[in-house]
Order: C-alpha cells, then sequence, then structure tokens
C-alpha cells in the first residue's frame, strides 16, 4: 500500500514539473514575442494558457485524491498541501506570461523602444528565479530556495529603475507615454512572476524543514 | 469524535471570516486613506498588516491539523483545501491593500485629481465583491458566489476605463503624469483585489457543488 502512495507522490511532482516546464516555455515566449515584435507568437502564449490551465485542475484532483485515500501525516501532507499552492502559483504565472503577450500587439506598431533591453534583463532575472526554484523543489534544496528568495529583491528594483526611466521618458516625450505604459505593465508582470518563485520557494523551505519562513515568521519568534 | 471535528470546522470557518473582517477593514481603510488624504491612515494600513500574515499561518497551521488528525472525505476534504486557498487569498489583497497605502504619501503632494471619484467608485466594487464573496462562503450561498464572478467584468472595465483616462490626461498635461502613474498602479491593485473575490467564489461553488468552474471546464466537458 505504502509503495502505491510513493509512485502517487511521484507523479505528483512530475505532473508539477511538466505544469513548470510549460509556464517556463510560455513566459520565455512572451518575451521573446515582445523583443522580436512577434505577433503571431504572442498569439502561441495565448493559445497555450489553455493547456497550463488544464493541468492546474488535473494536479489538484490529483492532490485531492492522494489526501482523500491516504493518510498522510508529517513531511507528505507538507508535501501536498505545498503542491497544491506551488500548482496555483504556476497557474497564475501562466497568465502573467498572457498578460505580457497581450501588450506585444500595441508594441510592435510603434518603433521599437530602447528600453525593451532592461526588460529583457529584468525577464532574465525572472526566468531564472523559476527555474532555480522548480530544481530546489526536485532536489530538495532548501539552500537553493533561500537563495531565490533573496534575489526577488533585485526583480524589486528592476521594476523600480524601469518605473523611473519610463516616467522621465515620458515626461519629456509625451509621444511614448501610450508604449512606456505599456512597458511599466510588462516590468510589473515580471516582478509578479517572481513573486510567485518566491511563494513557491518558500514552499519548498516549508516541505523539507518543516518552518514557515514566509512574513519572516522565525525571526518574530525569536 | 465526529462532532469534534465538526467543532473544529466551525473554528476553521470563524477564523477566516476574522481574517475576512482585517482584510475589508484594510482594504476600506486604503481607499479612504487615499480619498481623504490621511498619510496617518495609510501607515495604520502597512502596520496592521502584520496582523493578517500571522492570522494566514494560523489558519493554515489548522487546516493542516484538521487534514492530520481526522480523515476529511468528499464535503469536508474540499472544504478544508479550498479553505487553506481562501486563506491565501486574503492574504494577497492585504498586501494589495498595503500597496494602495503605499502610494498615498505620493498621491498627497499634490493637489486632489478629479479622477479619484473614479478610483472611489472601482474601490466600492471591489469591496462590496469581497463582503459577497465571505457571505457566499459563510451561508454555502452558490448563487450569489456566481453573480460575484459575473461582476469581475465590470471591475476589469472600470480598471480599463481608469487607464484610458489618465492616458489622455497625462498626453495633454505633462505635470500630472506621476500622479497618474500612481492612480493607475491603485487601479490595478483594485482590479487584483476583485480577481481574488472571484477565486474565493470559484472556491466556494467548488465546496457547495464538487465542481470546477474557473477556466470554464464545464463548458469545455459538454
Amino acid at each position: 500500500m505504502y509503495r502505491h502512495f510513493d509512485g502517487e507522490l511521484k507523479t505528483l511532482k512530475e505532473k508539477l514539473l511538466r505544469m513548470s516546464n510549460l509556464v517556463e516555455e510560455s513566459i520565455s515566449a512572451s518575451v521573446k514575442a515582445l523583443i522580436d515584435r512577434n505577433c503571431d507568437l504572442a498569439d502561441q502564449v495565448i493559445l497555450n494558457d489553455d493547456a497550463i490551465n488544464m493541468m492546474e485542475i488535473e494536479i489538484d484532483d490529483l492532490a485531492l485524491r492522494l489526501l482523500a485515500l491516504h493518510q498522510p501525516q508529517a513531511g507528505d501532507l507538507r508535501f501536498i498541501t505545498s503542491a497544491m499552492k506551488i500548482n496555483n502559483d504556476l497557474e497564475r504565472m501562466g497568465d502573467l506570461a498572457v498578460n505580457i503577450a497581450q501588450l506585444v500587439g500595441d508594441l510592435t506598431k510603434i518603433p521599437a523602444p530602447k528600453s525593451i533591453i532592461h526588460i529583457s534583463q529584468m525577464a532574465q532575472s525572472a526566468q531564472v528565479m523559476l527555474r532555480d526554484s522548480l530544481n530546489a523543489f526536485v532536489n530538495d534544496d532548501a539552500r537553493l530556495a533561500k537563495d531565490v528568495c533573496k534575489r526577488d529583491d533585485q526583480v524589486d528594483d528592476w521594476n523600480r529603475a524601469i518605473f523611473l526611466e519610463m516616467f522621465e521618458e515620458m515626461s519629456k516625450d509625451r509621444k511614448v507615454i501610450k508604449q512606456d505604459l505599456d512597458l511599466i505593465l510588462v516590468a510589473r508582470n515580471l516582478e509578479r512572476i517572481a513573486d510567485h518563485s518566491t511563494n513557491i520557494c518558500e514552499d519548498v523551505i516549508y516541505i523539507i524543514e518543516g518552518r514557515v519562513i514566509k512574513h519572516h515568521i522565525e525571526e518574530r519568534e525569536q
């Protein structure tokens, strides 16, 4: 009985990994579409979101079935409930990639803004955070998970810097206001993608160490 | 044994209600601070977020304990796992209220923008959605929950309208760019607050009817 349960936990992990691959591809394609000014690729991201949504429901169903059929305790229970949260974070990251893809159309109508290079660097940081958060999850690597949480501040800094840059630019030239507003929204979506990676890492640390690190509860309890 | 479990489920529900009251107060105060240009009230919202964060951890712990100690099946299992999701949504709504509160300082440095009236109307819709989503949860009212889901589109419309209004305004007068950017961010935070109410209502429908309505899965299966 227990070995069968182990197999099912492995399936849950594998499904989450497939889900995160889909989401990673979606984020990567949305940013590529923005930089390459490729509307077809942006449309593809929007279409592919369906598969991510269906996968979320499938993973949620499996997790619920495991909770109902077995009596998971301690580590297994933490793993399954955290898997449900990670699943939810991944699905929302997929939505954020769609948000970015939906902005591509308008941005191709104007000359390529020079600030796109900063968006691209920010996107890269956010993507590496997602990849590392899933690596931390697969390899039970609490150290990597903690490292990802720290990197969230850098992405927040990027977001603020891009906001200020756009603000300066649109104050000087009203023709760029619409495009700069769109780029501010792209940056905010990337920042939220990074936030979700941080959420995932907090869950990974909770699975491994059985302690809640969000809201800095440990510092509080000392 | 079972009656004791019932009591614990009731406690979980009560705690979620207290949490939602805190969040509702936080949203309401952040918008009031913005409209009344009251920095002290905004600071209060930021300080109070701590209590919401602690409450999230407390509710999560209780839900996990119920899963570990009892063997909830069917309706009870759906209730507990959905309570964990609702808890998460509420905590994030608290963060969004803090985001709004953090924008108040800058906005008090300039004359009151006339577009604040639209923000105020949008905020009211978002607040009623939260209240109704929790009413739907407490009273097992799937009909009300479905109604709240429909109202999400109206809040999205508000958000788009405010964005366009700000865009027009800042295109005409560069002095208002900074304030209008801040108001666009306020509107986006309100839109996300409404999104979380929709998430809660989808969970309420799932608890009551045992079916997933998000991503319109039912239409798909017909």
